[in-house]
């Protein structure tokens, strides 16, 4: 690589080490960064320290959150019938921008994997079955993700729940809307083969 | 969109800021942030901050520089008789990794825009008539982009610096090694026409 000046050189290697940058964009980035004001330098600087600093986990379902609870379990109009439980807290992003789902909830904050030492007792199971046990809810949405590891934590999840009496479901899985069945793996398709649906 | 808590929100609009990164990489990269360790978070906060404050401009050659005289200038094993152009510092990290060139550079900051009010009096071209004129300098060559702009600039040079005695040349535009002519619009073909060389 050509000689940066250091504090250059450190800051495109900072950014290189965030997902999805590579050599290239941190270098953009950089020198953005070096033609930018002051201001905005310590805006940015600023936002990146206050993100460690100002945020917890919600003490109901382990989502991000700069208050005690987060925005979702403070919202009275959410149904707390119906949780659906994530891996972590950005797929519920995913989930919010469907407009769709008005329950609530959990964060599991990972999914089981034997593999990287990742038991039952890594995650944040715990509060799930303690919020079942205060009875109010009746439905638990498990939108882990279809991977090995998210399959896992389902099944783990639907046998230690379902004795509580509460109903377990599975997000569906299948081919996703607007692709082609071209590009389908064939466990997918597999699986959208289960799922059917009559018409 | 979705509700984040304040601070994580902050963060992703200042990450949507920089070049290169919309509303889906913003999220990853902060919640990235979110889940390193204060201490890196810091180290990236210091670096965007360091570039602020520890870089300038090199006195010779207007490079980015955290000494008076940027590496390049100070570089004695470097030709000082010969001089590349460029529009911004980060155009001598493409030279430079070609290993080829080591001459010495001039970065204008820019180039000629009427239509955005950039005269040759916003650029830095009052320093490199002065490091002609100490009589080193015999060749300029003039790598400003291959557009409007950069073609403007490449002429006005040419009829600037040419009366002071310098052989002033412009780099070779034609079709980018690897690619296709069929890919290649058609005022790069011409210039690829104009520039043939004899085999």
């Amino acid at each position: 690589m050509p000689d940066f000046a250091e504090p250059l050189a450190r800051l495109i290697t900072e950014f290189k080490r965030l997902p999805g940058i590579g050599q290239k964009s941190a270098q953009r980035i950089a020198f953005h960064v070096l033609r930018a004001s002051r201001e905005d330098a310590e805006h940015l600087a600023q936002a990146v320290l206050d993100v460690k600093d100002k945020l917890g986990l919600c003490r109901v379902c382990n989502n991000i959150s700069d208050s005690d609870v987060c925005q979702y379990c403070a919202d009275d109009t959410r149904d707390p019938k119906i949780v659906c439980v994530v891996e972590e807290p950005h797929n519920i992003v995913g989930i919010e921008t469907t407009r769709q789902f008005e329950g609530r909830y959990h964060v599991l904050h990972g999914a089981l994997s034997p593999l990287r030492g990742i038991g039952p007792e890594s995650l944040k199971i715990k509060g799930l079955v303690e919020r079942i046990g205060q009875g109010e809810i009746q439905e638990v949405i498990v939108a882990t993700n279809p991977t090995v590891e998210g399959e896992a934590t389902a099944v783990y999840l639907a046998r230690l729940l379902k004795p509580l009496g509460v109903k377990v479901s599975r997000i569906g899985m299948g081919i996703p809307v607007g692709s082609d069945l071209e590009f389908a793996d064939e466990v997918t398709i597999m699986k959208a083969m289960e799922g059917r649906r009559e018409m």
